[in-house]
């Protein structure tokens, strides 16, 4: 598929004539083509009027008729899998390895979803029959089940070129559950977000979707994202990014005439509490395999452990293999300049706090467009009195702080919300620390032990959400099934003649799902 | 038990010295003793305090235990039940059967909640077994279940003393989800709020839950409400009242350095569509049941019908019928003379609107505290172009709008969001407009056929939300099992040992509870 540079206006292509920008080759700086034009005035509109027009249409298919448009959109995908590897790695600097992995994540997020529409009881459908002679007064027929939102906006990440972009777990969750997506492009990966675009489409129009149902807009900056946020047709946001991205989102849609749910999942530091026990068992070890998660993608994920506490006395070890490691450490290419800036500007920010020595760098935080590894340290006394020391360093950069147990856990209620926290230990020591992990329980969304936070699986029972900032709303997760209710309310029906009631609330239960039936599951 | 005027602070009770105001026996004005004092700054901070203190207690305590609490509650608040009644009937000007039906359901409900907290399947736990040998990667153990989001402020709701306020819904659901929950009195019934909050500190006690669990603040104006919504200890808020004063409680919520939920229920003028089926099968039945849920309570429900859609021709029947009832129709006392002078005010404001007539009226607005019914008249396009019409009158008052089939049809996307709407007609009407249904789907949380939105059944199908502004969120219930959600966020366990998991995520299912293990039900 060529680029042509212009939006997916439902079936529709953007025109020329508002140049928005040009993606660059991370590796080198050099512009990459062609230059995109972003979506004018009139065709935002026309994506958002396709896309509630299509709404009515698509909520009402059945969960096999949007599954199967799922699993063309993965399909589609896979067949466009070299063309995605060659301008991602262009793109965004990953190694061909990760594009291709997150491609086959994508894809089998797609499927699971599929296959969660298709199977059907996600609904969470619950009859409660009649009773005209109850006393003192009769009890009626009454049925609910999850019904789709509306429009969802979808904001694709920096970070996550195809799992958190225009097809990843935003999109295909808001689809699986009824709802028309309008993507907006992120400026850093616009030529892989039209393969993509042109894979839904192809996909939407193979298996006969009504148009509108995704459309994919690019624009200069934040505008055209503000616009779609702020339009009456839009009932819900699906974000990643930073915390100033997410929080105008948030803003924008609380100013609504009608507020929406935003899901904006936004910054984490990922704090890892490693206890005495962990220490003992062998530093060298811990401190290998820490590091490992720490600059994995060059540290540009969400759950980067940025925030180490180390416990105890018997520190000497992990830290001077941690140190060994860290100066000889590699840098590596950002995802683009101004994230290789921004990271260099926090590590920075960081090395000039009171209290705070660098314990060890690659190099310089960003040179030539490389992010190089580094680790700061600091006494618990230090972090507690200064809030700065929490700010998110989006890169291989973390901070460990030295303290007993006890101050450790003192110190968490201090901590903000985060996606995920993570405990070394023995189980001993776990058994002894109740409060631990129900103070770290709190603040985060996931709990690990004794493993790392990057690696997040697709699955039911994935949390990848968390507390206010690490999300704007921390009783949802974007990843795994849990993400689809998101999208989603409950809508009960009174009195409805059979004929007239969604097939997952008649009683003869044509689709075979798992229902509650008057307070029992079915 | 004698009322002494002052707040429920965790154990102890507030000091005098700060007098907020006085209840008034609604059917004369008469003010009745004590003057309630107002929780002093320091008096509500200490309550803040005791329920952060109690939280991670609280929350960590067994659903069974949880659920002891919730039962010993039900059964304090029946022992008071003629002290209440007699209270009640003085503060609001409600019947007392209408009191005595309203702690039956507030005691139901607590027992309800208990139900579902000792069954224990609620927290939706989701167990993924590792897979230490999968490829590429290895898949860790991964185990969700939902936890409680922390304290929760509770405003009470003027038209509920009892099933929506002290120890009404959210008190029960906030508390089955194991957050500890401060309440804020509703100066219009002080007195039924101080004879619960005993009831439920004694059952607090006598299960032995940790001090601050619950708290009952009396304040003067907002300003009380305002501050505990501020503080950095709740993590959510239920109210149940005007537009107003919940849209303000978003703004506060929103406007903290860390958001929070707010589940306001606000308005909702709970559109009536009425077929021409079915006033061909007899306008004048019709019209005395609408007639009796137009004004049951002296119209003061959320679910009160205050429009109607009258389709077709065959309407003089039903207008007859309907105008005769309200000329004959009997005053009512109503909750406050605040809530009565607000229902003459809509009601007058209507009246003289352009294009609407005053189909009839049993009387003055509001005379002598009385709200008298009243019914007033419009097309479909007079309503279409004045959004005022829209306003909710809080009484017993509807405004019927006649139009044709389609019309009406146009006519729904331009409603406002409600907690209800009614279609009355016959099966093959109903099967001939299958948009109708989709429509007003998605302009209301229930929706009815062929009865009335007035009666709002407690149990595990129930919705009663809707979307903005009838609700601040409406992807939530306020009422029925699905209540307990509002309050939890689901949090993720990974690689823990059986140990250090709750008991539901353990896999000999101690708590014998359903469960979706490996993506399949347990």
């Amino acid at each position: 598929m060529e680029l042509t540079g212009t939006s997916f206006i439902g079936r529709s292509r953007g025109a020329a004539g508002n140049p928005a920008g040009q993606a660059i080759t991370a590796a080198t700086g050099e512009p990459l083509a062609p230059v995109y034009q972003a979506a004018s005035p009139e065709e935002t509109a026309r994506a958002l009027e396709l896309a509630a027009t299509a709404f009515p249409v698509y909520a009402a298919l059945p969960g096999k008729t949007r599954g199967a448009f799922l699993r063309a959109i993965a399909a589609e995908i896979e067949a466009i899998a070299d063309a995605l590897a060659a301008r991602g790695v262009l793109e965004t600097g990953l190694p061909e390895a990760r594009l291709r992995g997150e491609t086959g994540r994508t894809t089998g997020q797609l499927r699971m979803f599929a296959a969660l529409i298709e199977e059907g009881s996600w609904v969470d459908a619950r009859i409660e029959h009649a009773q005209p002679d109850r006393q003192p007064a009769p009890k009626p027929d009454l049925r609910s089940m999850l019904r789709p939102l509306g429009p969802v906006a979808v904001f694709c990440a920096s970070n996550f070129p195809l799992a958190f972009s225009v097809a990843g777990g935003d999109t295909a969750s808001a689809l699986a559950a009824g709802c028309p997506v309008v993507v907006i492009a992120h400026h850093s990966h616009p030529g892989v977000a039209e393969l993509v675009g042109g894979a839904v489409v192809r996909a939407a129009e193979a298996t006969g979707m009504p148009e509108g149902v995704f459309s994919l807009l690019y624009g200069g900056g934040r505008k055209v994202g503000q616009t779609v946020v702020a339009h009456p047709v839009i009932q819900a946001v699906g974000f990643t990014g930073s915390r100033a991205g997410g929080t105008a989102l948030m803003a924008t849609a609380a100013a609504r005439p009608q507020p929406i749910p935003v899901y904006a999942e936004m910054s984490s530091i990922n704090p890892v509490v490693i206890l005495e026990g962990a220490l003992r068992r062998g530093g060298k070890a811990l401190a290998t395999a820490f590091y490992q998660s720490l600059t994995l993608g060059v540290g540009q994920f969400c759950t980067n452990p940025g925030l180490v506490f180390l416990a105890g006395e018997t520190t000497d070890e992990f830290l001077s293999a941690l140190t060994e490691l860290t100066t000889a450490g590699t840098p590596g290419t950002m995802l683009n300049p101004a994230i290789c800036q921004a990271y260099a500007g926090a590590t920075s920010a960081l090395a000039i706090q009171p209290g705070v020595s660098t314990l060890a760098r690659a190099g310089a935080p960003c040179g030539n467009g490389q992010g190089a590894p580094a680790v700061f340290l600091t006494d618990i006394a230090t972090f507690r009195a200064n809030p700065a020391l929490q700010h998110e360093m989006f890169g291989p950069a973390t901070l460990v702080v030295t303290g007993t147990t006890a101050e450790i856990l003192e110190t968490i209620p201090a901590l903000e919300g985060q996606l995920t926290a993570t405990i070394h230990g023995t189980d001993e020591e776990l058994a002894a620390h109740p409060g631990l992990v129900a103070a770290l329980e709190r603040r985060a969304g996931r709990l690990i032990f004794n493993g790392f936070p990057t690696g997040v699986e697709v699955c039911s029972s994935m949390v990848h959400g968390g507390p206010y900032p690490a999300t704007s709303d921390g009783r949802s997760s974007s990843v795994g099934t849990l993400a689809i209710h998101r999208f989603t309310r409950p809508v009960a029906y009174q009195s409805f003649p059979a004929a007239a009631l969604p097939p997952e609330l008649r009683d003869d239960n044509p689709l075979a799902i798992r229902r509650l039936v008057d307070g029992n599951p079915g």
